[in-house]
């Protein structure tokens, strides 16, 4: 009988395939030809049937196909530990936002995803699927370490440490397919960040950049029960729908966390093969809540454990994530039955790789599939003795008592990159090196920072990043009359009007770059001219606009809300603002409709200080470069028509109209 | 300036004290002299003012206090993956209490402690309290690793592997706190099992024994709700108040679970300086539920962490403990600000400490507290970068990145008990080995077992093991109207009374060691002679009595029920009986107050097969011997009473009366 040529054989091991039939083959082998896996059976069959140009007793060892991450940010394995046990608005937009605007650069996501590797290869894992910044920076680095890894490059509506607007991002997405499309070891991907960062037109674009390049289409959904609430305040469904709406199901989804979703919205992901990725920690850490594993699994999609990154999590070790995804799905549904240690084992090997749509590379121990594969000892004081009267026990030592410093060998792609728990691929030392010169300069923009205004706001109120790409002009007007007579006058279609009477108290501060804390009290005024309700907010405006258009169009200036919970006095003795500025002004707004776009008009007139005249502001929200300029052109076609094309708008803000005047 | 002479400094170490005021020492040091710690301070301070017989740098690793585990079952190590992923009934009678009646042993309490000590080590716990049978030897075992522990006794009211009564449990409680009072590492206590499985009279004595010896009172209380719900049903309040009414908190009580008590059982233990041990891992894998430890610890509760033994675990990794009690306060309560990092760390060790009543012993690192301590590296992959800026981030490292296989070094009571991941004090690979010849015998028993008849009922339905000890008897009577008059007459005290027409198929089996399978049909009969309600069960008896007392009074045999839910051709399928036997009845029952105690009788008239005169029993529950032996006397009272004292009283089943007939 001639035998099989092969490069590699692993034999005397205990072999747990996690293919179809859950096979077991105790004293087995599996043999390696180049990248993928030739033969698993015997050991005496594999070694009478191949001759191998080396063989490795596993001395009893588990053979697993390696774990899947199917969810997470490597590069922020270099934020691990910034800043735990806060409320999740305080979290991330007091500390990851800014530190990430700051230091996020081609370096950061190269050594992070360094660092991050090596703690994943230690964990066992051999594929993961990113969702980041310079994502290839994350490709580049994952080859150096030897892992296989699906790279998403993040697009969304705000301005980016990668890219100043989407366009720019779905570049960004577009060069990572044409550069890593056909590697061995990474699939490039596009990953709209979710649905309340994106808009429809950015959801299609990145729809279409997948489905042109056959790559996944990688989304954190239904993460939140706010983001939920939100979604159907604005459009009247919930988050699946939505999305379904916008035709992001047309591509391969990964749908990360999907925590608040129904039974509907589980078959709406069914019928569109989208994989989902469970982040136990994450969602218990930040406290999003228990998304519905079991139901998902009954209607037979495919579901991954995921880490979400270290920075919610506060580690990268996917044994802890594969028991913390069976406990709490035991605990929430009060049934010690649902997600046996078999199935959990499943939710990250053979059903992960179909998750990110991989199910035929890897995921399981089968001739043609990739030698993705992990060797584990559990003859450990922890995970003895063994007990053999139940077949599933093998799966319950693994889920319920092995620890990642168990793996002892982990292979990708028939490449051996840890052997006797030595990472081979990566220098563990200057890595480690590298991450505390990046945390000690974090460490120092954090402490610099404490006194700014935005980060004191952050700590008592929590804050919403108002979308911060707006177009906006003002114009004194002479006759403010003429100009609501033309817009009552039936010319415009008007979606609906409002009359406020707006008493602002502006914060400064000696150092101009804190920007300005505005602590603003609306009344609300309706049509006899009584309030009938009132408002309390603050805002924390940036010192400069990002960027200014030709024709004074502003583009962002960074903008955070939060509603304004205790007195004027409250937050002057709390903020300590070097001076103080009152205004006060009557508003009059329509929100109108002009050539299909929404336009905001108000108009002001200033009572204290009292300034004759009035100012007539217009505004829009965009989230492209391109979309602004096309809206500064309507907004000259929009002064034109209101018959005042003539007078020069201004960019300034009230508080320097009035310093100035 | 004199020196102080110590034994030993520990220098260069970021000294964690868990103090009162959650000191940490950068470059902190610790000197110890004996068993306990002299100083604490920086490591200049220690070094310049004690001369030490032996000087170590801890090369800036974390020195902690020692890890508490304040509620587990340590022997039960031994059961580790055992059955499952099974419903809680069906893991407890179907596997853990078959398994422990045979297995469990003086050999086996002393083996699967040093088995568990050896991880416990391993994993950074210095102390623990356990409750296990043959506590003697987890006390010798514990001594033998170097461990510190609380060891209760277990009573419960049915018959134990240590004992057949809950006299002889409690003999061997006042045996072990003889022999252990004033031992250095081992304190003591004795463990009622829970308010379920123990009476009145027993939590009474556990207390009263708990007070002679001022030692700790160890018990499971609220764990399940329907431990809750049936106390509520059968003594109208929750599970607190009842116990407290039995007076346990007299004693110094500490509370396993509670995991279904309010504010106001919350402000009872805290009135009472109970200690509660929260156990997350077992919690959510038993699927019990989520104690409100957030509310408990805003109460001012003593509150620690358990690993409440491996069978139910399925490790003794506090690391993992510790980090889900603060994933699940934080996903229970929808708050990620909720149990931070530092106040995790402290009910695992300051507040563990207190929670078993040796916090002026252990728990901090302060001078005069025992020298319980361990090193912990957080220079790893998973645990870098570290950031400043927030002086809390040394507990957030702690708690949410490190892992037990960080701990290099541990010290009990001032000795080495680990060097360098070395476990000194015992041999491992010996115990290794042990370990696996148990697995071998519990898997013979457990296959052996697999056709047994209790076990397949436990597989479809659950069961519940019934009182197994009553005290009963069966007259055979000539002219039962007789006793039916002078039931009616006045003279006795009539509870309640109920009719039945009982339908019985009994199966029986090849071997006669399974004993005997009855399917029930109970009709319930109104005062008009009409059916008003059916009832369906099945009862697995135990082939003979465990104990037969004099005057044939019958002490104990074995019965589980459950309800019957599928036919009786169903039955007959699942069960394959060799044999069935049909009886049906009409029973007249009493509960009767006699002399203070309550017995039930009934009047039995066999219609099937029909049988002239009827029968009569007479029953009554019992948990103690010396109560058996009054009430058997009480019985032979109430037969005089009834006037058939001179017929010979039987323990026959009807079925075996039958048989012989």
């Amino acid at each position: 009988m001639k035998k099989e040529m092969v490069d590699l054989i692993l034999h005397n091991a205990t072999v747990v395939t996690m293919d179809d039939e859950y096979r077991v083959i105790t004293n087995g082998a599996v043999a390696i030809k180049g990248d993928s896996i030739l033969m698993v059976g015997s050991s005496s069959d594999i070694l009478a049937g191949c001759q191998a140009n080396e063989t490795i007793d596993c001395q009893e060892k588990v053979l697993l196909p390696g774990l899947i991450d199917v969810h997470t940010h490597l590069p922020m394995n270099l934020l691990r530990g910034l800043a735990d046990d806060r409320r999740l608005d305080v979290w991330l937009m007091g500390y990851m936002m800014p530190v990430e605007r700051e230091f996020v650069s081609p370096d950061f996501s190269h050594l992070g995803t360094l660092f991050a590797c090596a703690e994943l290869i230690r964990s066992g894992v051999t594929c993961f699927a990113d969702m980041y910044y310079f994502e290839d920076a994350v490709a580049t680095a994952a080859v150096e370490a030897g892992l296989r890894g699906v790279c998403g490059q993040t697009v969304l509506k705000f301005p980016s440490p990668d890219a100043p607007s989407f366009e720019d991002a779905l570049a960004l997405a577009r060069e990572l397919m044409v550069k890593w499309k056909n590697h061995p070891l990474i699939t490039p991907a596009v990953a709209p960040h979710a649905p309340y960062t994106c808009t429809p037109e950015i959801l299609r674009a990145c729809t279409d950049l997948a489905l042109e390049f056959d790559v996944p289409l990688h989304i954190h959904l239904s993460e939140t029960k706010q983001e939920v609430d939100q979604c159907r305040e604005q459009h009247g469904m919930p988050v699946i729908p939505w999305v379904k709406k916008q035709g992001i199901f047309e591509a391969k989804v990964i749908a990360a966390h999907c925590v608040y979703i129904d039974e509907g919205e589980i078959h709406t992901l069914k019928h569109a093969n989208a994989g989902v990725a469970h982040n136990p920690s994450s969602n218990m850490k930040l406290a999003s809540g228990f998304a519905p594993v079991v139901e998902m699994l009954n209607a037979q999609l495919n579901v991954g454990i995921g880490t979400d990154g270290s920075s919610s999590n506060n580690d990268l070790d996917m044994f802890e994530e594969i028991r913390l995804a069976n406990f709490i799905a035991k605990g929430y549904s009060g049934d010690p039955t649902v997600l046996p240690a078999r199935q959990t084992l499943a939710i990250s090997t053979r059903l992960a790789a179909k998750a990110i749509h991989l199910g035929d590379q890897i995921g399981s121990l089968e001739p043609g599939k990739r030698a993705d594969l992990i060797l584990i000892d559990i003859f450990t004081t922890h995970n003895l003795p063994h007990f053999n009267h139940d077949k599933n026990a093998i799966y319950s030592r693994l889920v319920y008592a092995s620890k990642s410093t168990d793996v002892s060998d982990v292979m990708v792609n028939g490449r051996w990159i840890m052997r006797n728990r030595e990472v081979l691929t990566l220098d563990e030392d200057s890595i480690k090196k590298a991450t505390a010169d990046y945390a000690t300069r974090i460490d120092t923009f954090l402490i610099e920072r404490e006194g700014s205004v935005l980060s004191k706001l952050v700590a008592i109120a929590g804050a919403e990043q108002e979308e911060s790409y707006e177009v906006q002009i003002k114009v004194p007007l002479s006759d403010p009359e003429l100009i609501i007579d033309k817009l009552s006058g039936g010319e415009f279609e008007i979606v609906r009007t409002a009359h406020y009477i707006e008493y602002d108290t502006y914060f400064t501060f000696k150092d101009p770059s804190q920007g300005c804390l505005r602590y603003r009290e609306d009344e609300f005024i309706d049509a006899k001219g009584e309030v009938f309700n009132v408002r309390y907010r603050l805002t924390v405006t940036g010192p400069v606009a990002e960027r200014e258009y030709y024709n004074s169009v502003l583009l962002s200036r960074s903008r955070f809300i939060a509603p304004a919970t205790h007195s004027l006095r409250f937050y002057r003795e709390y903020f300590k603002p070097e001076s103080e500025v009152e205004i006060n002004k009557d508003r009059l707004r329509w929100l109108i409709n002009f050539r299909d776009e929404e336009f905001f008009i108000n108009i002001d007139r200033l009572t204290k200080p009292a300034i004759d005249g009035a100012f007539l502001e217009i505004k829009s929200r965009t989230w492209s470069r391109m979309d602004a300029e096309r809206k500064a052109e309507m907004i000259s076609e929009l002064l034109k028509t209101l018959g005042i094309a003539k007078t020069k708008p201004t960019v300034t803000e009230y508080i320097n109209l009035i310093a100035n005047s």
